[in-house]
């Protein structure tokens, strides 16, 4: 199936903001054999709208649509659907009540703007915007649709994958069920887990699609599939969740999507154990990540950020004698850093890191990218030496994750 | 001058990528009076660049187009707009000179596929790029102007400042000549730097343009002009900016645009003086910002993160009286923690940030938001209590901006 999307907003034109909910749609209906013809980000004008609309038109039987509908837009976008599909203008009480119970939640009163909200065209079906007050809008004719959505990009994907993609998948394809399955992966670069998953791809239903999305050394597999019987579907999904399980084993670190600092997190939280970072090169990013996770005080104790040798020295312990022989960068110097950082903070687990992040500081021996990380549970404390690609930023980024994917190993 | 952008690329279309380039584009010519009309994402493919050129020059008399011009695109775009504006493919010797150069100076060979980026059509003016090895495309007809430029960001606004936008300008609006002038200022909301700059605003040239662009607390102001005298130009230039050092004074910190992490660290450098951090809501990330900069080793030693009320009592030296007096979010435990952290570091400077930054931990006298915070020069220690909008991850990165500023000013 071909679609065509047409983003609506002067804020997006002009690039105050970037367009980030046809990217995201091009991506969630992808699986479903669904291909953009394009996206066009036009402003908030009758005129550009009504063109792009029959623009899209001539080129797909869809077309999706989002932005233009917040109260100060002035409703043109609903005018000019309302002008294109024919029909007038009505108060919908389901919206209304939508925004009265939105409004209520939060505590305020609802204004002439707001109230507008639940005015549409009559030529439209309402899908309720069970997070937000701009409604989403449905609109046939001759075979084709035209599907208005928020553009508040929460709104867009969160209805999106509660009843657009459903609906949409249903009306062209007749009566199917959604299912998806995330798993996150470690250990394997992409071209090497796809290498690995060569067999079981060929073997999967062909109504199943498998995505890989790779991020900072970490890849999360997808499964998407649309089916009549939701207990096929379902009955297929468990037994490809089990044969990954079993292709992948330890490598598979979680069946859901979250970030690795929540993985771990929640690791030290079934386990009851506290943590506490020693950092260098990594500058306090590995303590950051960690504290971005809310409730993450109940297992993170604290960090020592010990960007001079004589923090390491005085205040985690390292002993000056490893400094001068070994260098800051070097597994002796890393594990006495994971040993001090427990001992001071009182944690039971530790992570350590100390390596040349660029773009200064390379030696031969060392180059830019070197990385020396350790990690500690009770008493094992485990260290490697990584080389890591990139500049400054990503060197930071990836010796993050990496020693924080040792620490989860390290709690198996 | 109206403008259409098209932006070519498959990996953009399915959401791969996200599309930067034209929001880009519309930011750096508006100050000229240039405004975009639509940007269309589409895909590496013949007939659609064809339909969307038409379709863009029926609107516009300016197309700029960036992407599918990689060695890997099968010259698809090269063609198609041979086949639009006539000509043949035709070897460019300054190309193959500029792409032989930087091969040269990356050490590597050319292949036939990069080879092929020499060849363009005969009937374009090329102008190359300086930063990149796919060339840069000015057709005309008809009085209508089309650009086509590389689609990897950094190559597209590094030419469009050196040459394209100067081209486009001048071409339309006669022989001018442009400049910039950027001032990073704290102390305002948007609104009451607008205000405070109104009369500024009304008194300038008018070919000259003021741009607001804020992010995190801090706004960057944007001088931009275009002028047939460069001697006009740059006097206006001199004029305005000591017009707005005198309106604003101190609150200008830099004058030019770069992270305020690197202008506390230019200015710590400056005056030879060392910097720690001592951390709790901010969990790193003060440390983390600073050290993001490359050189920060000379000025910063380290940082205490000391998420638990027990590190901040042992490690930092934060008297237990105060914590159970005061709580951990207060006045007397952040001034503590900067002195404790400078202590232990030995460092002549330090912050400290104690809050709460949500979701859970807040309560009727401290909500979610609240944030005390601390700079220490020397003997001075200077502290703050900030009420901090948005949810974890936002009042994280507020305070670390304000803590920052607090620093700063203290330096003088």
């Amino acid at each position: 199936m071909l679609y065509s999307t047409i983003v609506i907003g002067d804020e997006l034109l002009i690039g105050q903001v970037v367009d980030t909910n046809s990217g995201w749609i091009a991506r969630h209906l992808a699986p479903f054999g669904w291909e953009p013809k394009s996206a066009k980000v036009i402003a908030d004008d009758a005129q550009e709208i009504f063109r792009a609309i029959d623009e899209a038109f001539s080129q797909t039987d869809v077309v999706l649509m989002t932005g233009g509908l917040g109260p100060t837009k002035d409703d043109i976008t609903k005018a000019t659907l309302c002008r294109y599909f024919g029909g007038e203008m009505t108060l919908n009480d389901d919206v209304r009540r939508n925004v009265d119970n939105i409004f209520a939640k939060r505590g305020i009163t609802m204004n002439r703007l707001t109230a507008s909200q639940a005015m549409v065209p009559s030529s439209c079906r309402v899908i309720q915007n069970e997070v937000g007050t701009a409604p989403i809008m449905w609109f046939e004719r001759d075979g084709k649709v035209l599907v208005s959505m928020p553009g508040v990009p929460f709104e867009t994907q969160t209805m999106m994958e509660r009843a657009v993609i459903p609906q949409l998948i249903k009306h062209f394809n007749s009566d199917v069920d959604i299912e998806y399955r995330t798993f996150v992966v470690i250990d394997y670069a992409e071209s090497a887990l796809a290498e690995k998953l060569d067999k079981f791809e060929q073997d999967m239903p062909p109504y199943i699609h498998l995505a890989y999305l790779p991020k900072q050394g970490i890849i999360r597999l997808r499964l998407t599939g649309a089916h009549k019987d939701p207990q096929v579907i379902n009955a297929d999904m468990d037994r490809l969740s089990s044969q990954l399980h079993k292709i992948l084993g330890h490598s598979i670190i979680a069946d859901d999507d979250k970030p690795l600092a929540q993985i771990v997190g929640e690791r030290l939280r079934e386990l009851g154990l506290t943590l506490s970072t020693a950092e260098s090169c990594t500058g306090g990013n590995v303590a950051h990540v960690i504290t971005e996770i809310a409730g993450s005080s109940d297992y993170f104790m604290g960090s020592v950020v010990s960007y001079s040798n004589d923090v390491k020295n005085r205040v985690l312990g390292v002993d000056q004698d490893s400094l001068d022989t070994f260098g800051a960068v070097s597994q002796p110097v890393v594990e006495q850093m994971a040993n001090g950082v427990c001992a001071l903070c009182h944690t039971n687990c530790a992570v350590a890191t100390s390596g040349v992040a660029g773009p200064g500081g390379g030696t031969p021996d060392k180059p830019v990218g070197t990385v020396w990380m350790a990690a500690k549970v009770g008493d094992i404390v485990v260290s490697q030496c990584h080389h890591l690609p990139g500049d400054r930023a990503r060197v930071i980024d990836r010796a993050t994750t990496q020693v924080l994917i040792m620490l989860l190993k390290l709690l198996g």
